[in-house]
């Protein structure tokens, strides 16, 4: 929406999304479709054009022709491919930073593959989600040894893949106790070890805010490390756990300042859906979450100057004055 | 607003949150206006009726008559009394479970006091919080003892004033790392156990939420156990800490859903603005309290009967449209 | 241990601890060996005398005598039915309290059929988490009549089997984001509005801790609410989350205020091990839990007169001064 | 300490800590004696050999050749400079990152006159701890503005006195609900940014924990950062709150794992004492966390070659195993 300042955004969608839930204790609260019928799905969210793709599970050396064809035929683009270093349980002591070499070295040998599909899918990002890679339990790892491995290893990937970008994602906790990657500010961190230009951070919305982020905060820290965000995930949650909700089921001023700020620090990439709907309807969640973000959007472009000036006058009481009219008027465009 | 189902609504503030503010580092953000300066304050504020007063700070028994006659001529009325049994380090270890029996000798007399300055203020609440009444140390409290002396306390009190109704403000921490009374529904179990039908409970949202409470659930678990909820104080937080920042500052849905909860249960009494304006203006922070909870009354008025029926259906995803639809709509009539 | 006040305890521990581990991105942490080669394995853990069962997956009308046989063999107890209400996506939306009438009436009959069957086994506790009674999303359950219901159905299952003991076990979150058995305080209040004497609770240190309970507070709470805790579970976590671990392998202290508070309040039941040894060895977790539980104990036991003078004195550096003599100090019998 | 491995360590405290105790509700639950008195209590202090002085409290241009005579006469080295950031109102919106240029000003010249300070009494270290600078609302700040004006401000300052080591103290929250330095990984940041090896990072155990780091973890990030960390302040709580109560009274193998890892990264700094004892005697509450430090320290020398085979073998059950014994044998010397 050029003449109110709304940016241009291109949504996309995780295309485990659409599959089956399930937790610890109930194995499975849904049917599982196949790949191509989530796809299908996926294609008919109103606002969508680009799917992530979780690696062995949708998209492996074996399947890769198909699936681009497949997407190409729905015009999608394959935002990015997310190796799988959390469903096996090879990896329950860690990926790229397990204690155990050999271990270590199958996370490097699966990783090339991944990225070679990622190459053949002409998708710029391979997003890294090492979520075993922590601890559980107190003197129970050498912390000092296994980031060092995270480090040497995401950099050896990224050098091997310089026409690649590595975008890390962060979370406190889960499925480990702790997290190596927690929050945004330890991300960076390992991204500038690494040396490597291609090498930045996925925010998901929902683990940082869960990690005690406020997420337009952990934007802007990124701008400040030398614009190393490379990548969004969205869902919501209640602050206390990776809920994975609909976005804007809970929070409203959050995502406003988040979006308000992703622009102010030049963010052009996907906003991509990365939700675990267990009880509800995957498509109809995922298309509420586009249509909350798409609202927001509004309201952010209706008021950005305002916004703009009251963050220059720092005033809590004006400030809240001006958010009640936000959340009050109608936008002047209808969704 | 009749036609639309807005209920009517009594607003109040207590006085002192128009006075100084300070924390255990800085002994001064402000000025401290004296009472008589802050009561000409909050009269100015639009749509306020009723001040809640803090014994000892703003009344004693040497200055009720004063007090009577400011609050009559300002056309306010005083909604509680809301005996001091935090700021005198004399309660550091309790006041009504305070370990020494002196001690708690002299809460019953102060309240006994506080009582009668009630009764002559002709209002019916006196609201107790019993900040200090916890503990900090494990090892260092016989709960068993100290939560009996609460309870047994408390029903003296309320059968010395029968025509009296005691309302217990809890919140699960500060100035104690852990207070007795932490949450709804243990403050529910000593309003039970006193067995006086003229002791219930307090909500103050920030605390509320800060201990893990969604709000119109506390609500609701009041109105089941008989209707138990006598007042309520509003303010807004990030739901780690009582931050007593301003109503709407931080979340927007959870008011929909508490307002909406109040008036399903039948609540009637005030909705009263328990803030603590550290930095701001304060008068301005209570102003806008007030028009947010006006603004989400008139959301809640417009769709009372949409919000009935998707709750009755249960379905996450019609539910996210219907919200979209009350945060994006402008209300029949303007605030 | 008489002549140094060591209570009796009977420890237990929960069959499905030894079976699989899963989380909701690992299927599989470890291969399921079979309920017989779990009972097998749980009967050497030195210390274990008895057994829970989680109905349907341990326990089904066609393999009672089965079972009632194999733990005679091997000496155990049977301790309790744990009635599967959360593994089956029958109870996506809640069991006793779910919105739809047919699925309320599905758990009251099978919740009928594991009450038989706990009498076939002489096991004296039902063992009842609701896990999935509870909500996600606001605006999306009607608290009121859901809370109701499951108050009603409590009442009617405990008025239909009076010689069985009904043991309700909170939790704050998961797999909900809101369960409405949250806490000690909450579940004491439906157990209390059911009006039966065989309705009490559960108390897993886990979930009480994560939900901000100190547990030996939890304790004084159902004792003063008359002695209405049935049964005790037993893991550690980091405070935020149930992550189910080996007992003390995060506190300490808390565990030795514990285990004193039980003896304070008279409480004679079984110490369960509730744990999920996600990628540990399980025998190996579950030995150690019991071995720290029989460690605390002793130590408790050994400064029992100086504890109990400590609480009475409330001075938290002399406190401070014990406590470290405690953890210092060798007990006068090796574990 | 040779013969069992025990590393030498420097006690000290701040000198504040014997003071008065205060909260937003109570302003005093103690008398507030003079500097001098604290100064005497402190160096009684069984093991303290340093002290910390807050600026303009304890410390200012008129006085520092008297405190300067006073410590030397006690025998107590000045381990560091705290200058006041938090407890003058004109820092209430920040100091160093204020969006008034006035008043980041203000605080470049009363640093740098702390500077003076702490060259005169021969302390290497300034502890900054900017606790009013962050922000409280959403929409308040420009995020991305004050955090590059606090990069540049300690960059100044830290250029202009090459011989200081300038040690940044991080907490997550309080005074403001956001503060720019929250964990250690976005200190680091800061620190890195800088470009000055003479900026890192102070520890403060409570906050540290509260913010959801486990310490030692903190400590491996310092080291793998360039080995950033310059300084270190104790204290414990319950993982929520900066509750600042005496070491050891809520955690015990945490403290155990944290001066682990001290040792392992090569920590020779002091271990300071950084405690708020509202109700308890204060000197008796630092004495106690430096014997409950001595007491782990000894522990972790008893040990240190299992603990470094446990975290080598990265097996949990066996870690418990050995945990166990630590707790449960008597260290070789008495404490």
């Amino acid at each position: 929406m050029t003449n109110q300042g709304t940016p241009m955004r291109n949504y996309a969608a995780i295309l485990g999304n659409l599959g089956n839930t399930r937790d610890r204790f109930c194995t499975s609260y849904k049917d599982n479709p196949s790949t191509v019928e989530m796809l299908r799905r996926a294609g008919r969210i109103d606002g969508i054009s680009g799917i992530e793709l979780v690696g062995t599970w949708d998209i492996r050396p074996d399947n890769v022709g198909e699936m681009k064809t497949a997407l190409a035929d729905m015009g999608l683009a394959c935002v990015s491919i997310i190796p799988d270093l959390f469903a096996d349980k090879v990896w329950r002591f860690g990926s790229l930073s397990a204690r155990d070499a050999t271990v270590r070295g199958r996370a490097i040998d699966y990783l090339h593959a991944m990225c070679d599909i990622a190459r053949e899918m002409a998708c710029g990002i391979v997003n890294i989600w090492p979520g075993q890679d922590g601890y559980d339990y107190l003197f129970q790892s050498d912390y000092l040894a296994e980031r060092s491995w995270l480090v040497e290893n995401v950099a050896k990937l990224a050098q091997a893949f310089p026409d690649l970008r590595f975008a890390l994602e962060y979370k406190p906790k889960e499925p480990r106790t702790h997290s190596y990657l927690a929050r945004m500010a330890d991300t960076l961190l390992v991204s500038l070890q690494t040396g490597c230009p291609n090498v930045a951070v996925t925010i998901d919305t929902g683990p940082a805010s869960a990690g005690g982020e406020i997420v337009a905060g952990a934007v802007v820290l990124a701008r400040q490390a030398g614009d190393r965000l490379f990548h969004m995930h969205f869902n919501d949650n209640y602050k206390q756990w990776d809920d994975d909700m609909i976005v804007g089921s809970v929070h409203t001023i959050e995502y406003l300042e988040l979006l308000y700020w992703l622009d102010e620090c030049g963010y052009d990439g996907w906003l991509s859906m990365d939700q675990y709907p267990y009880r509800e309807d995957a498509t109809g969640a995922i298309a509420e979450s586009i249509a909350w973000l798409k609202q927001f959007d509004a309201k952010v472009a209706q008021y950005r100057t305002e916004l703009q000036r009251t963050i220059a006058d720092g005033d809590a009481v004006a400030t809240s004055r001006l958010l009640r009219r936000v959340l009050h008027a109608t936008p002047d465009h209808t969704l």
